[in-house]
């Protein structure tokens, strides 16, 4: 199964593609979207139009979306909402549910512990994800937010099967 | 032609069409949107489905949007940031620039000063679309913010007009 991880920032809006078979994953695409054009609608019209093409051209299984921190302005809050709108549009228009995680709960999931540095988690997605490139930050952030949730869609997985087992 | 107000709310989405022909304006059509399901991307593709409708129903040809308080907490700020990015993109998606007005522009646009009551913006867009009936008091903002867009498109192209006939 593919599992897309999706990051939206106020700039871009990074999205990892990886394929998981079993325990194992691999790296299949990552990029950013950038919501281009001068007013706000315009720009998430764009942001739409992109992460449509990626979810079409990679036909994920699955997607999830990183948490976000509020503790900014109420105005980057309010702007920051509007693209993750987007975000989540996309995957639901493709039929998925949406996987929403905390930030320190990606970290936990792909580095071990919860308070780890950006460097860090780039360094454990490369090593996860051998080969890959990043388009950029909000990429590498997008990766990782794809294994978190090829991690816990796999516990879960382990989770019903052992029910089953057992029943 | 044909303008749109659109008001993005946690629970709701207004939004109402007039006609405007000339300095002469008329009620279309107004109703809410509920964004159903259990999780936040269900409703927010739920939205997008019923606006799409609305615009395909009704093809507007202008379209505005209110601009948002901020100053509630950062979650529910950014929970109205996901329903606006959707009231944003659909327009966007129909080809539509989007108008934005604060608040006290358009209360200042329909009732003459920018402090006044719901009731009194209620009453006066009543006042000014005969015969209508709000499908709720969401719709009625939106109906509001309608007015307004048709009287600044208004002065915008009187002033075209008389910019042109200077030259």
């Amino acid at each position: 199964m593919k599992v897309i991880g999706i990051d939206p920032g106020l700039r871009s809006l990074g999205w990892g593609v990886i394929s998981v078979q079993g325990s194992r994953i691999s790296h299949v695409a990552n990029g950013q979207c950038h919501g281009t054009g001068t007013d706000m609608a315009d720009r998430l019209h764009a942001l739409h139009v992109a992460l449509s093409a990626v979810f079409t051209l990679h036909a994920p299984d699955a997607a999830a979306v990183e948490q976000v921190f509020v503790n900014s302005s109420g105005a980057s809050t309010l702007k920051l909402g509007q693209a993750r709108g987007i975000a989540m549009l996309v995957p639901a228009q493709h039929g998925l549910s949406v996987g929403e995680y905390a930030p320190n709960t990606i970290k936990k999931s792909v580095v071990g512990v919860g308070h780890a540095a950006k460097e860090q988690v780039q360094h454990m997605v490369r090593l996860q994800l051998p080969g890959v490139d990043f388009s950029g930050p909000d990429a590498a952030d997008a990766l990782a937010i794809a294994i978190c949730h090829a991690h816990h869609l796999g516990s879960a997985a382990a989770l019903s099967r052992a029910a089953g087992a057992r029943a």
